[in-house]
């Protein structure tokens, strides 16, 4: 029988320890060789202003297989229905046969990008910092700070948001939730302050110039997700001394590293999980400039939803 | 809300005539190139000797996309479970928002595979036709049956299958229905009879020699869905007046004609859409002999997908 979960039941049983640990291992399993990731399917609706992706992939020693589907219609929004949506498809990976649907309208895909953000920032970013920058306020803007809280101490957060009314409220919300958060003037603003800087729009120019990155920083780019998007002026990719991704075959199509191809051929580029798997060595000292450049990867969808489904049945025993 | 809807409704929805007028309109809209269709995603799982196939697409004028899910695990037969299951998924194609959950077990996608052979043999074939002849005896070669009875008046069926068994109670089958069906003793004696040939197989190696075709003969290939399948010998398709594909691009990587790509550049290969639409002709004469290979395409599975939730929510009303 097929377990259908809904995205309140999804919300409980993952938190962003949660998320962080699972996606962590995901990354460690990538390094040592053991996933298999399939390209991506996109499909663009143009009619509509729409698009589809879904991604896929096996872990070996994971018992299931998702199918992950999301939607982005931006036009929704003028209909007062969400741009973003999407469900997982939970597979037995020994038979094939259906186990589980998870109706999470795309909170599993924004908490797995976010744990990814953390397992990232806890291999490249210093060990102690102060000041956390976000570039962003919306959802994603919220995950990141919750899983970054995972992997190190801060209670400091700057952010720029386009829409200074979001960002009011945003700031708001992570002082409520304890957090010195204050809205910053500028995106300069924000990079001369945070030791870790993470970006979280769906930018199709740059937004952080390279002179604004400071020795010791650490930045992670999540908006990147499909060709045409990118939050990061070329120019910071060749001044940093590590870009990590978290998939060198997606980096060829889109995410960051894809306007740069061609000047970052140096080793300067490695995958995320063979950090994690101690394959190799990511931050060697503290005045390094590092950067994370996460599109998103199959792996991780197989992995949040199979511990979303371990989190249910724990619950429901 | 997304609605769920379970195989036995799915198979009271969709009878032979709605699948073979609703992938005809489909192969029509491709013709007119009114479909969106992006690449398959191919996931094996070969620590489970398992496979996943996602197909989607979108087409203009269908307010709904499905996303096809289907699995292939050959050892799940031991187990007394099936080997090929699937689900779709099916969004709104305006928002981008989940409409409907298909569990299907993997009916939909025979249904419309078989309709598919239907909508090629009522361009292909004479018009009068009065053997089929079959080649395997499993679930697509009924279905292909009731099908083709939607596009040609017939009673005669031959029929070869590697299992005899298997073989006789199909042709029990067949028989209880009122056709007059008849177990070969090979696929020459098949060919022989036959003026419409429809391989069902998963073979991969081929079946099917080019002497046994006959002038007049129709045969539609449905069993070559993945790369190394097979059920034709590459002088068939030599032979042959005329080849339709259901997806040239998809014929590049599987399907009977990526075995002869090179040598079949003139021409002779074209879209089953081109034809349905009649923007190119099929058969000219009674004494051609015309293949059509048939790998699966994604608008398939979005028209068969609108079609079932269309059809409930008839019956609901």
């Amino acid at each position: 029988m097929v377990r259908i979960i809904d995205e309140p039941a999804l919300r409980r049983a993952i938190t962003p320890a949660i998320a962080v640990d699972v996606i962590r291992d995901a990354f460690r399993a990538d390094g040592e060789g053991r996933t298999r990731v399939p390209p991506v399917i996109n499909l663009d609706v143009p009619a509509h202003r729409g698009e589809f992706h879904i991604k896929t992939a096996y872990i070996d020693g994971v018992s299931t297989i998702a199918i992950k589907i999301a939607s982005g219609f931006p036009d929704n929004t003028v209909r007062g229905l969400p741009s973003g949506s999407g469900l997982m498809a939970v597979f037995d990976a020994t038979t094939g046969l259906p186990v589980a649907l998870l109706l999470d309208n795309g909170f599993l895909t924004d908490i797995r990008t976010a744990a990814a953000g953390a397992v990232a920032a806890d291999v490249l970013a210093r060990k102690r910092i102060d000041v956390v920058g976000i570039i962003g306020s919306g959802v994603q803007a919220r995950h990141q700070i919750h899983c970054l809280r995972v992997v190190r101490d801060f209670h400091r957060v700057i952010a720029w948001s386009p829409t200074r009314e979001r960002l009011e409220r945003y700031c708001d919300e992570l002082r409520a939730e304890g957090y010195d958060a204050r809205a910053a003037a500028s995106i300069e603003e924000v990079c001369a302050a945070a030791d870790v800087l993470v970006t979280t729009t769906p930018s199709r120019s740059p937004l952080v110039q390279a002179a604004w990155l400071r020795a010791g920083m650490h930045v992670t780019a999540v908006g990147s997700d499909a060709p045409g998007k990118r939050e990061l002026d070329s120019e910071c990719l060749r001044r940093a001394d590590l870009v990590v991704v978290d998939r060198l075959a997606q980096g060829a199509e889109f995410g960051e590293v894809s306007y740069v191809r061609d000047s970052l051929d140096d080793g300067r580029v490695v995958e995320l999980g063979t950090l994690v798997a101690g394959k190799k060595v990511g931050r060697t000292s503290d005045d390094q400039i590092t950067i994370a450049d996460l599109t998103g990867v199959g792996f991780q969808d197989t992995a949040i939803a199979a511990a979303a489904i371990a989190a249910r049945k724990s619950v429901t025993r």
